[in-house]
């Protein structure tokens, strides 16, 4: 799968199968946090039905991109491993290549924009990967990414548009499905936060497999809904402008080929919630579950609580990823003493 | 185990067996979320050596208490079901029984101090109990809890002194142990956050029957070390004065009977904690882990991070119990914004 043949003759929607997913999975075991898929009764009651969260945020490195990044940097080719990694990202995809590279024995470069969250970019270098900054206004980071690996020869790790990638999110999926069944509860829906759609395509890959018929739906902030705009139009749309935004995790300019190609056949629709619905939703998730949730991994479960259209209705029960948690604690306590709840 | 005769006899260490907590986790199995033990490499690296956090501010209710009101409401007779059950709590305890006398089909009165935390007293009649309030200067919950129960029959759930509720919360030792040895770690000691002593008392009973030999400490804060003191002097001594506190989960005024004769056979030693570590912890908690512990499910953390006096040295591993997070939003961002880390 190293060498799939993606930007060459275009991918399809099976580039990420089960036996991908299940591959990751095993690779992952004893690395990747099994995260809670927790309950809440007073969730439930604000939601007016059942909503099961799989809380990435507790996964190592405080958010879902370890698996995908350790499921790819474990496939690098034994003679280019010495060259290291080279990765591109506001944050939570650092992190991960960061932490995987380390578990690897991997070195690792990060290029990240300058006004990435402080705490992103202090915990990619406390994981021991050197960071490259650039002027996300000026400044290319594919041209700098690209120069990092014509000095280092260093490998490349996509932050989602990469089969391995995906595989690794799809684990995210596997077992949220084996934990509703252990639950005792069918969800009538799941709702995945979505940037470039590396992990709405993995979980969908596997919930088709796993539990089929159950539509998954991905979320994305107001501004930033380039895949749910694709997924009408039937091919990649683009971000139109950049409006601020709390969800820097999402922020990504257009859907990825490959992710598109898988959600554009395994997603039910696209849903968008406001920048105050994230905010009261991170507030929920602190009240009722005891969890920090950053904006870009609240999104699912804004949809959840506020954004109904085009979901099963109450009380069908839903099952929900909040994808990550790094969030500067000054602009949580900030943000937690806005949110209107 | 109903009618223990412990205020009569005096109770003795044997008062919970390996037994009684077995047969509480069985109960609770379905009941009780199996609460995940977190590592965190940041989280490491800030002790020196491995923490295992086993995170029961993720429990059901936001704190460890479910587990040991479920054990005892579950054991009531069933003709004095119908007359309900009567607690006081600052809060956890409330919301555990309020939560269990829910899921088993009682009613509940809960006579909290007026000084809780908003959120504790928001979620306890959330969860369908009744709150009756009483103001900490000036009366007595005894009195008032004795009144709610001459009046109605309801059975009277202690928040600590009964080996059923110690053998309930006794099932967080039975987990961590079983999780330690999933990740192929063998703790040099477990700290629990101590109040009246029921955690730490049904932990170490645990833990004595599955990890013979791993010793088990309970924590305090400053002013509030009743239970360090009375292991030392060999009896159960009195908090002395009031002095402020944001644990206000661990504010009881003396060991429990039961608990003590317990603790006393089981735990190491006590250790002793400042106001301004705990915040730290819990500040660490926030950035390491992603999780919300409130300042009494911190202190655990805190003696591990920073107050290493008569704990194995680093790197010997530990396991810490971070047993809720039931704090107000407010109160929380306050904290966060001051904690110096």
């Amino acid at each position: 799968m190293d060498n799939h043949p993606a930007h060459t003759v275009g991918p399809d929607a099976d580039a990420v199968t089960l036996a991908d997913i299940e591959d990751a999975a095993e690779r992952l075991q004893g690395v990747a946090v099994r995260t809670p898929l927790l309950r809440s009764p007073l969730l439930d009651r604000r939601a007016g039905r059942p909503i099961l969260v799989k809380a990435e945020a507790l996964q190592r490195t405080g958010s879902f991109k370890l698996r995908g990044a350790y499921n790819r940097i474990a496939h690098i080719a034994p003679e280019a491993r010495q060259r290291g990694v080279v990765a591109y990202s506001s944050g939570n995809h650092a992190q991960g290549v960061a932490a995987a590279a380390g578990l690897l024995g991997l070195s690792a470069t990060i290029v990240m924009p300058s006004d990435a969250p402080a705490i992103k970019r202090a915990n990619t270098e406390a994981l021991g990967a050197s960071v490259v900054l650039y002027d996300r206004q000026t400044e290319s980071r594919e041209a700098i990414g690209a120069r990092i690996r014509d000095e280092t020869a260093a490998t490349l790790v996509r932050p989602y548009d990469d089969p391995l990638i995906i595989a690794g999110q799809g684990t995210v999926g596997l077992e949220l499905i084996e934990q509703c069944e252990l639950a005792g509860v069918t969800p009538a829906a799941v709702l995945v936060p979505c940037g470039g759609g590396g992990l709405s395509a993995g979980i969908a890959t596997a919930v088709a497999a796993k539990a089929p018929g159950t539509p998954v739906f991905c979320v994305e902030p107001e501004g930033y809904d380039d895949t749910r705009r694709s997924l009408e139009s039937g091919h990649r749309e683009q971000v139109v402008g950049h409006q601020p935004t709390a969800c820097d995790a999402l922020m990504s300019p257009q859907p990825g080929e490959i992710t598109f190609a898988i959600n554009r056949q395994q997603l039910r629709a696209g849903l968008v919630v406001r920048e105050d619905q994230v905010l009261q939703a991170m507030a929920a998730a602190f009240l009722d579950l005891k969890i920090v949730v950053e904006p870009g991994g609240a999104v699912a479960l804004a949809a959840a609580l506020w954004g109904d259209a085009g979901l099963p209705p109450p009380p069908a029960p839903l099952v929900v990823v909040c994808s990550g948690g790094n969030v500067d604690p000054q602009a949580f306590a900030t943000m937690l003493s806005a949110a209107p709840i």
